[in-house]
This record gives structure tokens, C-alpha cells and sequence, in this order.
């Protein structure tokens, strides 16, 4: 099995790692446009060589972990690029800009769009480790479109992972990770600004802050190169969930600023509900 | 050596497991208002035995982890009762009412003004455990109002568990701490809210949810017996937090909408440099 890894980072190198461990005969090309990185990866065995889009004609599987504003350019090129019996699957985080990108690609089948809900707030070969994606979810998008017997050969590597699959359109996926994901983001790298911002001058504070706080804004040392384009690319429905997430906090200061102390635990106490919602989501443990 | 805890849960239980490693011949007394949490710290082997405030004449420490509200009420009373030899510290995370509320007593001086920083989002006895408060930073207000033996008995203990101490005054702990730990809660709840409303009906959409997620509404988790009373106590800094970052996010919006992702990605990699402050927050492992 001859399978190339495009972006040799935390994404695309975890699932180089769990691919190697599960088939130790295949042979892991990587792709990077950081030489750099792939000279790390190779160190780190992430990848057995080197490689190029020329290396996507023979390969049977190709997995595209970089920045979306970059997949959007670079995945057309893939698709030229890859044999009649290549799968190839991307990593990113928006769906429906990809799918609509490549709707009407000559290669369209050979694609399989997927967004694995998985990672850290860490990047590059260095984050990558195996096992990140065992008991994920992948999301997998348009799988109509994708041909059946490529479906088979990604789905039975996602399945030997052991991740959980989940097929939605693009237009849904774009929504609902705005609210679970892309929102959390952007609520703990304001929390970051906000806090930073006022303490600047006054740095024995942070002996003050404790896991609670480090917690809340741990998504803050996330990766702008990879956050700017999926705000980007999501930009409606990210607008939307900032909408109703300031609406929320401006109501609870309100009902603070009233002394409705009565309300204000009674929102806590409705939101405390996350308890059982969370008991469904696996840590990442690392 | 006698010790009593008022209020066995993950606060005080933690606190009681630490001193008993410390001091096994101490003895351990439990007062909470709650039989239940009592007889649940007895079978724990967190308490020795359960008591009530005629324990305090002769206790040599007492540790109070209360909700602020009702330490306000209790912490007069505990001092009326407490020996001329006890110390008594609290929890508490505001400290300027409860320091106002204390500054007259006659007993001021048995009374050292305390906020260790370190929890989990659960509660009650079965969240305590040895181990919670090593590490960890102790917030000590108006130290100078204690009498110097019982500060000295205090923080021979806090040295042993193996926490650093800060000394503030109550005014600057209830400003600052309003943005490394109250706003961080309220964000999280907000979060929390933001999401189970717009996900009410789509039960299946939290398998979309990741371990970022899981990170930004941990504290959402949170018990609102305890944080109600902490945002009415610190109303005026919580507000003015709140407030700081809803312009924050407002402003951020304001650059997504505005399509001015050079900014965007701006305010990220300026706020990544939490990094380096977090470096210095110890993790609190269980």
C-alpha cells in the first residue's frame, strides 16, 4: 500500500503514525511545503520518504491535513494529479467551500471529503502521535459522490483506527461546528486578549489564575494560520453563533447588574446539563 | 493536634486528606450542614468523627470551605466559638466582604483571610482528594491582622502540602482574580448555554464536539450554590470584565464581518503568547 501524507503535521502526521502501526508494509510518502518539516517528520519516522504530487498517480491513498484557505487552492491540483484508483481525503474543517471547490472535478469520485473531530491546540510533525483519532469521530460529507470502492478502502482504515463515522451533508457540518468548535475557539482567544490585556503590566498575577482558567483559554495557543481561513471560510454561521453567544453573555451581566442572583442561578443551573452531554466526547489523551 | 473542617466537600475534604498524610495522629473533626456529606467524609476516612462548632474552643486549626454567602453568616459565629489558640481560614474566593465582615470581631486576629487557588468542577466528598493544593498558589489577605503564632501554624502547614503563597490585599484579589477565574466561568456557562439552545433538538450533533470543546465548557460543569454568590460578592469586577470582553468579542466580530482576516489572524498571534503565561499555571492532575 503506497500512501501519501500532504502536510506532514500534528493532522496529517498522527494519521501517518496510526496508518504505520496498522500496516506496517505500506509505505508512508510525505508531502510538506516545509522542508523543514519534512526532514522533521522523517526523523521522527512519521513518514518513510519524501515525496510529490508526482507520487499521487500510484498511490492508493492520499491524506490532505493543511489550512483550508491552502486546500482550497492545492485540492483541484491533488485531484489532477492522483490516479484512477486513488482515494483522497482531506482533514478540513469546513466542508461546504471543499465540496463546492471540487463539485465539478473530473476526479470528484476519487475524492472523499472528511473532517476528523480531533487534534490539540499544538501543530507540526513534533504534535503528531499515534492514536490521536482512536475513538473519534470522522465526519464524512457527500459520501454519495465518492466512488464505492474507494469509500471501502478509507472507511476500512478509519474503522481499524477505531474511530466512529458519521455522514452529513456540507451545509450542516458548516452550522453545527460553528457552535462546538469554531465558537469555543474564539470564546477562549478573547478570554485570552481580554485577560492579557488587562494584566499586562502586572505579570504575578498569573500565580492567581488556576486550571480553570487554563482550561478555558488552552484553544488561545491554537494555530492563527490554521484558524483565520476557517473563520473565513465559515464566515455566516461563525457571525451567527458570536451573535447569540454575545446576546447570552450580555444578558447575564444584566441580570448581575439587576441583583436577579435568582436567575443567574438558574441559568448556571440549566447549563449544567453539559455534564451529560459531555459524558458522550473522548478525551484526548496525551 | 485538632482539627476541624466546616464544610466536607472537595475544598475542605481535599484539605483534610492533605493534613492527614501530613499529621496522621491528627484528629479530624467534620462539621457540615449536610448529615448526608458527613456520614459520605466518615466512610471516606476523610473526617474521624463529626462534630459541631463546640469542637472549635479547642481545635488547634480550622479550615472553613463554605459557599461565600453562607461563610459570611457562618464565619462570625466560627470565630465566637473558636479558642484563643485557634486559627481559622477560610476559602473563599472574594475576600473583601469577607474581610469587611470580620474586621471588627473580636477574634480578628484568629482569623487569617485565605483563598487557595485549586478545585476541579465537581463537588461534595467524593470529589475531594489528596494532592489537590500541592503545588497550587495560596492567596493570603491582610496577613498583618492575624496573630504572628497562628500565621505560623498555618503556613507551616500550607508549606508541608507544598503550596507557594502570595500575599495581596483583598481589594486587588477580588479585581484580579474577577479575570483569571470568575470571567472564565462565565464564559464557559455562556458557552455552554449558547450551544445547548441552538442544539436542543439535534441530539447527534455532540459527536461533533471535541476535546476543545470539552476544554472551553468544562467549568460550565460548575456548581451554581457555589458561583452565585461569588459573582453577587465581586459584582462590580465581574461586571467590568464581562463587559471588557463582550467588546472583545464584538470587535472581533466586527473584523470577520468587515472581511479583515489580517486582523483577525493579528489578534490570534497576539494572544497566543498566553502560552508563555500558562507555562507557569500547575495542572491539577486527577
Amino acid at each position: 500500500m503506497k500512501i501519501v501524507i500532504i502536510g506532514v503535521g500534528l493532522i496529517g502526521g498522527s494519521f501517518a503514525k496510526d496508518v504505520k502501526r496498522l500496516h506496517p508494509e505500506a509505505e508512508i510518502i510525505g508531502v510538506d511545503k516545509s522542508e523543514s518539516h519534512l526532514d522533521e517528520a522523517l526523523q521522527l519516522r512519521i513518514i518513510d520518504k519524501k515525496g510529490g504530487y508526482t507520487d499521487l498517480q500510484t498511490a492508493d491513498m492520499v491524506f490532505v491535513g493543511i489550512p483550508v484557505d491552502v486546500l482550497m487552492a492545492e485540492l483541484p491540483k491533488i485531484l489532477d494529479a492522483s490516479g484512477e484508483e486513488t482515494v483522497v481525503m482531506d482533514a478540513g474543517s469546513t466542508k461546504q467551500s471543499i465540496c463546492e471547490q471540487v463539485a465539478d472535478h473530473p476526479k470528484r469520485r476519487n475524492f472523499m471529503a472528511c473532517h476528523p473531530i480531533a487534534g490539540t491546540e499544538f501543530s507540526g510533525p513534533t504534535a503528531a502521535f499515534e492514536g490521536l483519532y482512536t475513538g473519534k469521530t470522522m465526519i464524512i460529507c457527500e459520501v454519495e459522490k465518492t466512488a464505492f470502492k474507494l469509500q471501502e478502502r478509507a472507511l476500512a482504515i478509519f474503522q481499524k483506527i477505531g474511530m466512529r463515522i458519521r455522514y452529513m451533508n456540507p451545509r450542516a457540518h458548516d452550522k453545527h461546528i460553528a457552535y462546538v468548535s469554531h465558537l469555543s475557539h474564539i470564546s477562549s482567544f478573547m478570554l485570552g486578549k481580554t485577560v492579557i490585556d488587562k494584566e499586562r503590566n502586572e505579570r504575578d498575577i498569573f500565580d492567581m489564575a488556576g486550571s480553570g482558567f487554563e482550561s478555558t483559554v488552552r484553544l488561545a495557543k491554537s494555530s492563527p494560520d490554521m484558524w483565520t481561513p476557517i473563520f473565513e471560510q465559515n464566515k455566516d454561521n461563525v457571525v451567527e453563533t458570536l451573535e447569540e453567544y454575545i446576546q447570552n453573555l450580555i444578558t447575564f451581566k444584566q441580570l448581575i447588574l439587576d441583583n436577579d442572583f435568582k436567575n443567574v442561578h438558574q441559568e448556571m443551573s440549566n447549563t449544567n446539563k453539559i455534564k451529560q452531554i459531555l459524558k458522550g466526547i473522548p478525551l484526548t489523551k496525551k
